[in-house]
């Protein structure tokens, strides 16, 4: 249950040289956000940092003090530049052990698959006082340590241990929304959008063009944690859009 | 012409809600990324804030003094949540102002299309001391100041902003890299990885695994400023390979 109308907030650390090159596109940010909306909780900055131990210590303790919740993504695989666990263990001023459940899981996961090398090993490894995050594909587990919850790189890997937290964590009321696409020009509406914010208070709206079909237009989202409020602003912005010979199509273009 | 072997580095702000929302996957961490890339100017850092003027300010003034180039993604457009420029104006404090030059732009673009309203006008406005940097698509301008280059927040018209910037900022050596691709789980050859980067000082490896067609694969990113290096490096590591009966597929899987 949601509880109360306090605000929790996230923050996401990316590990990885390979989005800092280009190399990899980044799912995770859209991934996390998404979850977080459902979860009721307001994901409120990323950092994108690179396989560097001060760098990830530095955001990571930056974003763990002032947010409810930090989640980070990448380097907890197998290799030499996996290097999340240490450094988070770092951060929080903890030693790094072998956490004996996630060995015992690796250890089945491994049994019929050559064995648990030392390499292997490296992803039983967790800062002291860790728990474990389920992950059913290939066994190697994500980590809890407070507010800090270490996941995955690899998107489909995330998304089963999101989906092994899903509602788990306190959250807040969600942040509801509403879009609507309309085949404007988004400076033909500066002010109306404007007014119409200002008209309701709990809402805020956001406006996105586009331009598709050889025409402008714009989806403008809605949002508020009052259902009733964000029902009325969006009615209001689709009378008036109606009134300027541009009905708006709900759901968006 | 690469100016010695000094190593230049930039940070991106990417600003919008609708990042953080999930609503909008971000395109322009991987787009500058690989623009940089080829400039010789090494990504080192991004953040993704919201359209909150504190957030941009405090991301915009510790990025740009801690590396030589600053460039930011979104928030420029006609509508009130587009606050990019006044928070960057803060930041640095320097009044914003109607830049000339950039009214003179938008009055040509916007003859033929109706005029250049108040709300189309705002997209004029800049830091004052600022130049523009030409948008081909859409008449509005991107803007630098000092070391921060504001750019656009679709990805289309970012990338046209890059155009127009491309080989304008002194650049060091650019990182060379090479793929291989291998069908072999990562932990197997963890410790061939690390010592296999011990042994080429001027060369990283990062390791990227994959499923698919049912199997184990991973992808091995061979970087290095030296060209000489990077060869004998990736012949190395496919020699190897080749020896445990895996052999790599140059470029990838």
């Amino acid at each position: 249950m949601p509880s109360s109308s306090r605000i929790y907030s996230a923050a996401l650390v990316v590990i990885g040289d390979e989005i800092l090159s280009g190399r990899t596109h980044d799912k995770n940010i859209a991934q996390v956000a998404s979850w977080l909306q459902v979860q009721g909780i307001r994901l409120r900055e990323v950092r994108v940092v690179a396989d560097d131990t001060p760098a990830i210590v530095e955001a990571v303790n930056t974003l763990r003090a002032r947010n409810d919740y930090l989640f980070t993504t990448g380097g907890i695989g197998p290799t030499h530049d996996d290097i999340t666990v240490d450094a988070i263990a770092e951060a929080v001023g903890v030693p790094v052990i072998v956490h004996p459940d996630a060995r015992a899981i690796l250890e089945r996961y491994y049994d019929t698959r050559g064995g648990l090398t030392a390499a292997r090993l490296r992803m039983a490894r967790t800062p002291e006082g860790a728990s474990l995050i389920p992950n059913r594909y290939t066994g190697a587990p994500g980590i809890r340590y407070g507010n800090i919850f270490i996941m995955a790189g690899v998107p489909s890997i995330t998304a089963g241990m999101l989906d092994a937290l899903s509602g788990e964590l306190e959250g807040g009321a969600p942040l509801l929304s509403e879009t609507i696409g309309c085949w404007v020009g988004e400076s033909d509406v500066a002010d109306l959008l404007r007014e119409t914010e200002k008209a309701f208070e709990t809402c805020q709206i956001g406006s996105y063009p586009f331009w598709a079909e050889g025409k402008t237009g714009a989806n403008f989202v809605i949002r508020s944690v009052n259902a009733e409020d964000l029902a009325a602003c969006t009615r209001a912005l689709m009378r008036e859009l109606e009134g300027m010979g541009k009905p708006a199509v709900p759901g968006g273009i």
